[in-house]
């Protein structure tokens, strides 16, 4: 196998067939991620198996000059696995499975390709869990979601990904393999490495092998469906579940008229599990060890339904109750054909502050004709995705509504980037909500990292 | 004010006649932490009153290179905040205070220099509570607590001190001020700068504020005081508190006979709350939010006394009772004088392995005549706190012991601390669980953000 350019024929004969794509038709499918950002055809997909065979692929990479850009399953929504003119795309598709579990030291240790769920499910055989849970979950890679710190759906319980990864094996831009494959719940050895590497995108270093926490596997849950009367009531309300369940409350998801009504009546796209016209919709999860806590939670339920806290609710009763109640919630990976052209935002805002936001929100966009929004999210950790259609808009005018909204969210003090990362598509977007000195600082530690600038290229920073 | 020194007289200058102390009988307290480590008198003790100052000391420092080291409670273990020749020390103690509270978004900002204790009560006013908690708590600041990344005895479930913080502002070593004061529970905007600074003992900047996550107040407590058979029993127990109590369990800490004999019947600091040998103590607190969970406590015990995990064992029924179990575990706090002159190891291994790995060291220590082993600590989080008589050793004779020590730490893949820091007193052993690699990545790291060696130099690294 000869390319007629030296640096590609040493990655094939370091990698041999199998681990390197060359022809532009099997190339094709790495050329960018689901966020719909266009990706260019990569020069060469590289597959390495292990550790030590990425770190001499980054080593020669290093040598000739090549940008590289690390791809887990390519779930991402921000462009960050996106391929750039001249790019190299370095795949750890080969480098998966679950290596050990220790379930006295509540510890996993996973290649960076495996996909999140078979580590999730690996975890549960032994009756334990692995936390972190988004909707991407079988094609999603644990190193993917430690990439872009991977929130979800039960953050308010057991926090991003960050919290819940212990030690990691990083691979630099010169090869060098940066071993901290710590084990111990506690660690005041030194900086804590690993962080650096969780949440940056591939653009500090590329992981390969990374140990995780786990939790011990909860033995009840409880899910209930709510229509509130605005806002208001339901922050009182996160606040009652918060002081009555604390560890146990798992998801405070908020689901405003906009999305409910599109999602359940105009495209039919779910079932409405509970009838009526309310202000908000809240689906709460609680979960529990040992004891089922239903009594407990349903005594909570009446009480918050005499207070006026609740206007209507249901509780499930049967796994398929649960499923048809989080069904609403997840049919927001299903509107893009119903909805048509639009902007996902995937903005952070206090919670105390997130009504009055989506307020100016709303009246903002007013100035735009024929621009509809869709309001749903992760209500107990401010997490809204704001989803706005753009119809037949061109690019301007859709960096035009960008620019209205990414300017509320700096006046609010909120984030361009909640949970998916900034990648290729926010990275116009950072200075909004981060100042020049912490630019200025990121900057310097990606100097630091890759003076060159050859691990994932064009990312976070413009 | 004039010192015929013109870098101190241009900081007395800046800072004011309250701002800065050259007596040496005004500056002999802030020579050393309560780690015993000898420290110099520091040439002068500079107290700025707010950000901006501090800033602009740190700027006049960096013009006359002046190398300061940061301080805030001086209750550290490791010396981390000892003052070496020539340096200055830059106290926190005039930046204290709480700033805000939001009981909607549950996080609480204050001043770096604020005590610990202040921060807890404050939260406490408003039905919060600020989960980090520490023996020293009433002197500890804020800000020591960040810069050593403290852990404490409520890891096990809210994580050190690291899980606990959202937002910091930092002073650079060139005095530019780093605002990352985020308050949103999910930011994914570029990289997450505060993880640099917390824990490394103010090596790459000097944090002043912070903003801090707070959790709903528990309302109850349950604890309890076990006897067990082995350390291989107190596993097991360990495995089914967390399968049955998951979040809600607070505390598991471990007391091994050679500690338990010494504080309770040889020195006699308090009085045994359980009667009876045991192999091993255990010390297990669950919290509620809600509900008492005090029959569901009691029914677990009592099935693990009838599958026989627990020997003996009391429930507290009182406060009074509840603070005479923790008297004995925090005994370890007053044994100094008792015990004489020694060793406090704070050292963290694989739970699953601490009980070899303490069999090892006995069996090591045994060739040292008349050297005694008390064994106390975080079981849940296997943070071993082993300490070791020295009698009249001298120098080399102790260090002879540390590096048996450190080196069964290396060889059991632990570290030489979990919670207290490197400081001056563990730099040399860092090397027993960080590898070259990692170590070059630290020592680049502190190059980057102080490339003139003025932040807490000689901590850390040797």
């Amino acid at each position: 196998m000869t390319t007629r350019d030296p640096a590609l024929d040493a990655l094939a004969a370091l990698l041999g067939e199998s681990g390197i794509l060359l022809g532009p038709a099997d190339c094709a499918r790495y050329a960018t991620d689901v966020s719909g950002e266009r990706g260019e055809l990569p020069r060469a997909v590289l597959r390495p198996a292990n550790t030590q065979d990425l770190s001499e692929v980054m080593r020669l990479c290093h040598r000739h000059g090549l940008p590289v850009v690390p791809q887990g399953g390519r779930t991402g929504l921000s462009g960050g696995a996106s391929c750039l003119d001249g790019n190299l795309v370095l795949s750890l598709e080969r480098m998966t499975g679950v290596i050990a579990i220790d379930p006295d030291a509540l510890t996993l240790v996973a290649w960076a390709g495996t996909p999140l769920q078979t580590v999730q499910e690996a975890a549960r055989e032994r009756g334990l869990e692995y936390p972190v849970d988004i909707g991407s979950r079988s094609t999603a890679t644990i190193g993917g979601t430690i990439a872009t710190n991977a929130g979800g759906i039960r953050v308010i319980r057991h926090g991003m990904t960050r919290q819940n990864i212990l030690g990691l094996e990083v691979v630099l831009a010169n090869g060098t393999i940066l071993s901290d494959l710590n084990e111990l719940p506690k660690n005041n050895a030194g900086y804590d490495l690993k962080q650096l590497f969780i949440g940056s995108e591939g653009t500090l270093g590329i992981v390969t092998r990374a140990v995780m926490k786990l939790v011990p596997a909860t033995t009840h849950a409880n899910t209930a469906l709510l229509g509130l009367s605005d806002y208001g009531a339901a922050l009182d309300l996160l606040g009652s579940a918060r002081r009555r369940f604390g560890p146990q409350l798992v998801a405070f998801e908020g689901m405003w008229p906009s999305y409910w009504d599109f999602v359940c009546e105009e495209a039919k796209l779910v079932r409405p599990p509970l009838s009526g016209r309310h202000g908000l919709y809240v689906l709460l999860e609680t979960a529990h060890e040992g004891a089922s806590g239903e009594e407990a939670f349903e005594a909570w339920l009446g009480h918050c339904l005499e207070n006026e806290l609740v206007e209507d609710g249901v509780i499930a009763k049967s796994l398929a109750e649960t499923r048809s109640i989080w069904a609403v919630r997840e049919a927001v990976g299903e509107l893009d054909a119903a909805f048509g052209a639009h902007i996902n935002f995937d903005l952070g805002i206090v919670p105390s502050r997130l009504g009055s936001f989506i307020e100016a929100c709303d009246r903002a966009l007013a100035a735009f004709v024929d621009c509809r929004s869709l309001h749903v999210g992760h209500m107990g950790d401010g997490n809204l995705h704001l989803i706005v259609s753009t119809g037949s808009r061109g690019p301007q005018e859709v960096h035009e509504i960008e620019n209205v909204i990414y300017g509320l969210v700096g006046e609010w003090h909120g984030t361009v980037t909640a949970e998916h990362g900034v990648g290729t598509l926010k990275r116009h977007w950072l200075s909004r909500c981060r100042d020049e000195s912490q630019i200025a600082v990121m900057t310097r530690l990606k100097a630091l990292f890759d003076p060159f600038g050859r691990l994932n290229p064009g990312k976070i920073f413009e």
